[in-house]
């Protein structure tokens, strides 16, 4: 997968200065002014630390953390991983971005950084899916298990999914083994990307570039939600969408194209209709 | 929004004895007598307190507790926030009897103050909404996020909420910014009340008195429930909706009249029809 | 209910050898040898114990840990629990087999034991059933509560559950009161068995073996989900369905007879249709 | 060793009704009943358990509680050694009453049982001595650490302690390897019964019983304190003591014979001197 | 007891503006800035708060936290006490000064209140006694029981201990249940105040003001130690000090006189000796 | 100061293959088979890592965590100090060594590392002097006090010491500012390197190589303990003492001479007197 423009434009602020880390220290540092009560959390998840990614690893690892695998630990891992694929941290950086500029409740990197369970689960999911993909499978498991408990978020971590990502919300997703999600993907809260049939396989959904997948939406199997498609809330999708189309409904049905080149990146999920689709008639 | 009569009956209860507090303490004792396992806690969280807010403020504080923000550390927040504006602990309380008198497999008061997670959330909320109104934003975003990592229910504290409210099982619950839900409203699991677009601005719900959303609807839009009217489970409401009316199905559609005046004091979710709806004909 | 010769055969698995808990630690043991990271998780949890109870009783007390009640108090209740009947741990093992059958993500028992929260959201709940039955009920409901906070699972510990149950990804299921489910079902993440009315009494659907409940469907009111009957995913039932048929939709529908015998074994999600039904008009 | 009549009688305790848990109990309950702030404590430590043992076990455990050996697996330790050898429980119960008997700041059972840091150490140093005998020295050592640095008192796990013996206050006791302490000793806080020499062997201090060791003294070598004897408090001891004499000073030399017959139950620190000694020369 | 002029203008600085508060705030500001690992620390136990007083219980209780007794329960005892009786906070207030003159190796009001493990145990002791007073006994036990445990300093909470008091080093002191201790006493590691016999009745020490009790030092008995006495290192001390007298050795014997008024604050160890004395001939 | 030979040789393990972490790793592998109970914490501390420096700052910041500045904060502290200073773990080494040879109820390398009191506390003020060297001294008086607070040793982050040393037993150790305490030196339990007066400046001991300073011993003042001497236990050494010489009592006066080179290194602390000396004669 190629990343867009917006996220290499991200990924490419590691050199020399690293102007995403520098914005979220400068707001933070007003946050820990104003609110003192947080001056002691912000100083330890931001403040103390020199870059993007020891801060990341610091956040994370807290989330994580039980007396199983006590953060400590957990945060060997994380860096190990950061150290060995400089695109995980690339990705949640365009993944700030992505929420910086979508979310219309949401004006700053450190607010998402901080505060963002979809954000946090996210991230913990490119930890495991890094070590899938080394093979560790276990540990990938327990971390699967771990994002599942802590963040009601369960994504398996052998699902493959790009950059400039928002999952909104974010209780309740769903994504499975197969699952592919490209860049620049938005999805909200209880959204199921899940397979159909016990035979193992390619057997779930991929997700093309710039689609937005509505709250509660379940896609089930091997079908392709075309680049720029909208699902709308609540919708169950069994068959391929489009590009550039809305399906809703149970089952869902097309209800009309797309204006918006990028659904995800506007956040309407009003189902508006051009053109010729069940719902206007 | 003005409180209802059951709700200011609750509030009254403050002056010299508090019957909210003495119901909640004799049902506590008996339970602590019967089974010694829970008298520890029990205790700790009910019968060492003078007042329905010290044990509430311990609870909840001990329910958001983490490392990076101790439980000592959140109850200095919510104690100042309910000396500063006793309304929140009238309406927890009022929000005590909606549940004691809607949920069918309820039967105290000390129940769902001390094991309902939609009540805990809900009163978590409160605090963090006050934190909102007094410009301690950054603060009201901790909150939310401790709130939807521990509960899994997502509330925006500058949402308004009104009392007498009861959020059932509350897993998934969603509610944006600028929703609005007034008093004795009753909420299922994995309900959405969320905006579209991303404009910033008045972009959710607005839900009045007496309104049943059943398990697993997604209401979008700056739209109106009316008073009175029930949202059938798993559908996706895109347009307002008349009072006293029910509505279903994705998109929702009318289905019929509710006969109850507030349907969620009766919580039937059946879609029963009186007169010209469509599945009846 | 009687066990299907699946639970059965495990459950006959506790005399001499325990065939399960052998699998259990032969897999963990490899594990353990590949991921060092883990070993100490897994020796704690597994390789320490002699029997798959203790093993069972020590992973979920750790899960269900809180400062109110330790891990060490929790599992003094399991174990009195597991002890005093052991069809609880019978079903355990049931439920794992379960899981090894129809979970094409997963292959092995030890994967489950330790990473499902499914899983152990349900074990949980046979402790809390056990304790509602013997007349602990305010322990049943801090129990649920705590599972409920843990795995966003809300099962009511009055509810009967069979064996050979797999509840998968599990985040948002709810299970009401006087709800039954037989053996050897599946149910997806999102569900509701939920109740109509604020009547007490028998008030909750009824699932027969052998019923496959697909992601975020919504069954309410004493109805009954006929044997081998499959339930489409977002769908939202309101009335009775034939065995061995399969109903989808807002309300759900007929869509078709079912080609197998028990839909929850094959988890084929699709609403694949023969002979006459609405979809294939 | 055979045990005194006092440490007998309160072993014989345990058949039908244990006269030493019922007193503890009846205490305790008192107790809780006027401090509500501890009642929690004492529900989850005493009154939730039918035994002295399950209490001395949960009691101990979340004691020596740590991340890395959490309380629930170090309990399981403790009950194990107390159900293989009784005299385990029966040594603690002859230790609660020497310090009620002896100490005249103490007025109940509970209250060491509960609250005294020298009988927590003891009971936990019986655990390891337990571990160590049955060839268990890595746990044993794990544990001597664990003692050392939660209660600060230092005791190998090869040591011999017989039983009603009192460690008063107990900071910085340190018994070596080879020490013998008979029945009915008092032991004062900073005081060493320590080795001499880098060889291993029999190196270490034989205390007889009913001696009295007071503050800060220190016993070198393989030397015996003979019954009944008084070492004065900052004494350093480098030869043997002779049955009932008092010695003191540093070097330690002979200031009189002990009036009483066990010194160790009258707690008299003096160095009082009849006939023939140094100091009244 | 009266307090001298120190503690007294210590004890004024509550009006208004609180210099004591000032003074500790504006060098801790500096720490934070200057180390941002303790920054977050340093927030939340001195920033954060508004006066001397709740930052200390917030310490305290923090110090003191136990799953038994967690940090949230023993900040409401903390700060009822303090609350009741004004004269805690200002004896902390004045010790603070003490330590601030005498030790060489402290150079602000920050550094003790922050990390002096002694300072920590006696403001603990002070609520101890506080409880005693007020006939809490079982509380103030299980307070002496945790100040013994985490700081290894036992103090009976009947003892009486005055203002500008220094605990240095602190490890191992131990003070009995009559012992009276007044103002300006300073107090080394290891140093015991105990009794003699077990009967009870007043049977501890009596240290007059401006007297220094060298490390290691054993005091016995009903007896005095004189205003400005100082006792020697390692000295074991069985009859009443003259004032402004050296005592040393073991048994102590009179060494000299003490040239200075206050030997608590000169911290002179040394057995100087004028006039006629042992050592000298 | 410069390495003694069983130090340096030690220190030059680090090359290639580390001779000190292979023997540790064989040593706790062994025990990590024959007790599963520890296997978990040993795979954790050790087996988990690399190399020595690893292990050791794992296991350190596990023993300082604490809420206020929890593990995997303290171990970026260490690591760093390690790092910039490779003499940390060299000497920490040599300290193994050292306990490994002299002490005779220790046979291993992993032993000392894995439970020895008086180890931990020693690397932790390495880690602590590192700090202080740094001119961090804030960071260095809070780990101090963790120090003393854990362990109960209380080193001044300043004092100079060197490797090969043994803090046996360790409880209520206390070494000052500015002491210096070279190579090869043994201290036991409860010994203090004091000040003396109020003054700043050097005003503590100088512990010569090869001295041992027996159990409860106070060394007070700029005095120097010369090579090879020995100070017996429960002394109070207020005046130099010559190298090889055995100096006793209170106040010390000198016994005899040393027969031993290093008394550190054999430990014997009888006061075994050659030539002319008080107590000989």
């Amino acid at each position: 997968m190629k990343p867009l423009t917006l996220a290499t434009q991200a990924a490419n602020s590691t050199d020399a200065v690293d102007p995403v880390w520098a914005r979220i220290c400068e707001q933070t540092r007003a946050q820990a002014e104003e609110e003192p009560i947080l001056a002691s959390f912000l100083h330890a998840t931001i403040l103390n630390h020199d870059t993007f990614e020891a801060a990341l690893s610091f956040h994370l690892a807290n989330k994580l953390d039980s007396p199983m695998a006590p953060a400590m630990m957990v945060r060997e891992v994380i860096t190990e991983a950061m150290a060995d694929d400089p695109a995980i941290a690339e990705a949640a950086r365009a993944d700030l971005f992505a929420i910086d500029t979508r979310d219309s409740a949401c004006c700053s990197l450190a607010a998402p950084f901080l505060y963002f369970k979809g954000f946090h689960a996210l991230q913990s999911y490119r930890i495991a899916h890094w070590l899938w993909q080394n093979e560790r499978r276990s540990l990938a498991l327990f971390l699967q298990n771990r994002i599942s408990q802590v963040f009601a978020v369960d994504i398996h971590p052998a699902a493959q999914i790009g950059m400039g990502i928002m999952l909104d919300h974010a209780t309740g997703i769903v994504i499975g083994e197969t699952a592919v999600v490209e860049n620049n993907v938005s999805i909200m809260q209880s959204v199921t990307l899940g397979g159909t049939g016990k035979e193992s396989g390619d057997r779930h959904p991929k997700v093309r570039q710039g689609v937005l997948i509505s709250a509660g939406a379940t896609v089930l199997g091997n079908i392709e939600i075309g680049e720029g498609a909208k699902v709308g809330a609540g919708s169950v999708v069994l068959k391929s969408v489009a590009p550039h189309t809305t399906v809703a409904g149970v089952p869902a049905v097309l209800v009309g194209r797309c204006l918006s080149e990028s659904p995800a990146l506007d956040m309407n999920h009003e189902l508006a209709c051009q053109g010729d689709c069940p719902e206007s008639s």
